[in-house]
């Protein structure tokens, strides 16, 4: 079992980081087969994949979610911290912090247009830590 | 770690496939104890477990994913490729791409009304490779 | 690769329950490095992770699920079975039945306020099984 992690800085809210090529840097340790588990920690972040394109990217996910858990709704979790990102932890409880991935020979085994992102929720720019762990044999 | 790989014809929009029994076809591969992870190549389709039951499968769950992402509403992502699945995009980074289950001696730990199910969220029939990675030992 | 598991009894409909604490107790299997599966058995339970904070907990997580299935929205499967969790299922099908979470030296690689938390969907109390799948070496 090997790990490596990643740091990267976000811009805040609806920010989506495509990790792919950052994950494809360090592609001698998915050498054999396996999974690669991708974790972001924090509450107000999340991970899966989709196509990182700008449509999707810019505008359509974030408005998807805005539908679920409106910014400007009322969250207790606000009121109770005087906070603004009520709607980030909700966001990112939904979506989940993590993903595992197959991988093949140095490769992940994502198809052409899927891609593994990060999404930051919260309302202000983030450091985050990924720690992705290789599951898998030489 | 042993791998095996499941490919399915799907009938498009909101088609929902029970993997359950085409994975327990591989039983002698999960043998011993570990975790099957189960992975779709793609962006428009989704991996969760759920009862496979008529209602749920054929209306209950369509209508919770036309409230989060209508098909109908306007994706930047459908202008921009001049395409029609820009709800199939967002509903599949929203469900993610896979799930993993444990099991042990040949069997998937999952409750008796919980199958594997492979959502297909684009809008017209695919191809679809499930990639089954089996984590454990014999 | 070890597992041991969680018994658990829930309060019904929106109640919350903190895993990290319990998972903790088996610190001990999480030695050395490697990643935790943590599974819910059943089809109206579900598991993510999330700020364990009573505003979060009490009152916003079932805000946003309300939004999504609502309780008193028609469901096929309500009708099919005579029952009242037709929104449990779905709402359990979208969160997700597992997440796996890095661990080092017997300690999950969490962040301070994210914890581990199972999501009691349905609409009565019940007991619950969590499947923890040690994934790693010493």
């Amino acid at each position: 079992m090997k790990r490596f992690t990643l740091e990267l800085q976000t811009d805040g809210a609806d920010h989506i980081v495509n990790l792919s090529p950052l994950i494809q840097e360090h592609g001698r340790d998915l050498r054999g087969g396996g999974v690669l588990h991708v974790f972001v920690v924090g509450s107000t972040a999340a991970i899966t994949t989709m196509e990182y394109e700008v449509g999707l990217v810019k505008h359509d996910w974030a408005e998807v979610l805005e539908r679920i858990a409106p910014a400007d709704a009322r969250y207790l979790h606000e009121a109770t911290w005087n906070d603004d990102n009520g709607h980030s932890h909700v966001r990112a409880a939904l979506v989940g912090p993590g993903v595992s991935i197959p991988f093949q020979d140095g490769r992940l085994l994502t198809g052409e247009y899927q891609q593994v992102v990060l999404m930051e929720f919260d309302t202000r720019p983030r450091k985050r830590t990924v720690i992705c762990t290789v599951i898998g044999h030489d």
